[in-house]
């Protein structure tokens, strides 16, 4: 494994900042964070090293906020002092810091198309916000289905518009490929304890979007930095209960013991 | 002036597609269409040769959606046989292709905080919209006053925590500056016929984004590009009063003889 410490306890507040050499390189993450999972994977698949620090997200290190992200949200990137942050912003910084192992074309017209298929996603990422409306809202009956329904017509249009070839990116799996990963992989877990299930992936209703999804899980770069199914939705379960009741903060470490 | 054709009629159903020589390049624009806008400034910014050929959006030509733009949008930039669209990407690739004038830093951490600055323009986008939602929608009272207070508030902002050089894109206008233009000069429209308007500019509540403001629109490359107030605001209102009324389809050439 060439990044280190993807499954370690977050750091919480009282903990000390790790030092961090020069000419090392830091992921700031949190295991079950979509968006902190695309820096993950995308720097797995790019072979580069680098050590994952965890954050705790409701009991944060003091010096996280203050020294390296304003908001206090993770993926954040440290390296030689230089933080930049950002999931859409930090794959296109490791491309040009790590050039050998580029994954976003260095051909303008190439590159233009790899922008173009986020662009065209737009449509999926607010429906795709929905699932979490639904446990956060605690939406039934109708206000649920119509979520539901909404969700079904987006995947149908990536099936049909998007996906034009092997990988979003191409006959290899591009920018767009990591940048999607972790909402898919979400949209499968869903499947697990929503009611209804999100049907994804389904080989009937979307076989190219499932084979895909078959096939990016697969890439041996990334498949030790990807939670396991169990655990993921354990995790997402107690998420639920959090927002449902706010009595308790999501279990960051679960899994790890 | 480099960019040709500005200000020139739209093509509409029935006219036939212009040639374009090798080695020539065309922006597909609409002269009141803040998207469309952010290109033709940044090439002309950059200075680049380019023809800016105006399409009627309403009564497009048959060969504009068949051969340009799925959607039969503006922007689309057409060079040597290769379409790209979309006005967050266009930008990017213009730069690619015209190197010596790239206008986004070619150093990968610059280029972040360019990037960045754009991320941290999401909360305006979504508010800056409410204003045609006023118009769309034809709020009154509450609901409306409402949209103006949360623009107040994202204004505030943006002067308070994006705006820290003469530029956003520092010294220099940049990358950001470009893409933000249009749509900060129709909130100074805006203020001409919304009621109550929008107070922008104002150098007493934003007293930095203001003289951003005079600065950027006093930059000469572009100033040939910029549509007269005069008749950017009889556009506004022709617009507003097609949204209202749905009796007719905007004057896409209005001010043209």
């Amino acid at each position: 494994m060439v990044l280190t410490g993807n499954d370690t306890k977050v750091l919480k507040a009282g903990d000390p900042e790790p030092p961090l050499a020069p000419g090392a390189a830091r992921i700031y993450s949190m295991r079950f964070c979509p968006w902190a999972e695309r820096v993950v994977l995308y720097a797995a698949a790019k072979g580069i090293d680098a050590e994952v620090v965890n954050i705790d997200l409701h009991s944060q290190p003091e010096w996280y906020k203050a020294k390296k992200h304003p908001k206090g949200q993770v993926p954040c990137f440290e390296k030689d002092g230089k933080i930049v942050i950002e999931s859409g912003i930090i794959p296109e910084y490791l491309d040009g810091i790590y050039p050998d192992s580029a994954i976003l074309p260095v051909d303008p017209f190439e590159r233009a198309q790899q922008r173009l298929v986020m662009e065209q996603f737009q449509p999926f990422w607010m429906t795709f916000y929905g699932l979490f409306v639904i446990v956060k809202e605690q939406l039934e009956g109708e206000a649920r289905q119509a979520k539901f329904r909404a969700l079904d017509g987006v995947i149908d249009n990536v099936e049909k518009n998007v996906l034009k070839h092997e990988y979003f990116g191409g006959s290899l799996p591009g920018f767009s490929d990591w940048m999607l990963f972790p909402f898919i992989e979400r949209l499968a877990l869903f499947s697990k304890f929503l009611d209804p299930p999100t049907p994804f992936p389904s080989e009937d209703r979307w076989p190219k979007l499932s084979a895909w999804w078959s096939r990016i899980s697969s890439v041996p770069a990334v498949q030790p930095y990807i939670q396991p199914e169990d655990v993921h939705v354990k995790f997402l379960e107690a998420y639920k209960a959090v927002k449902e009741y706010k009595d308790a903060k999501p279990d960051y470490d679960m899994g790890l013991h």
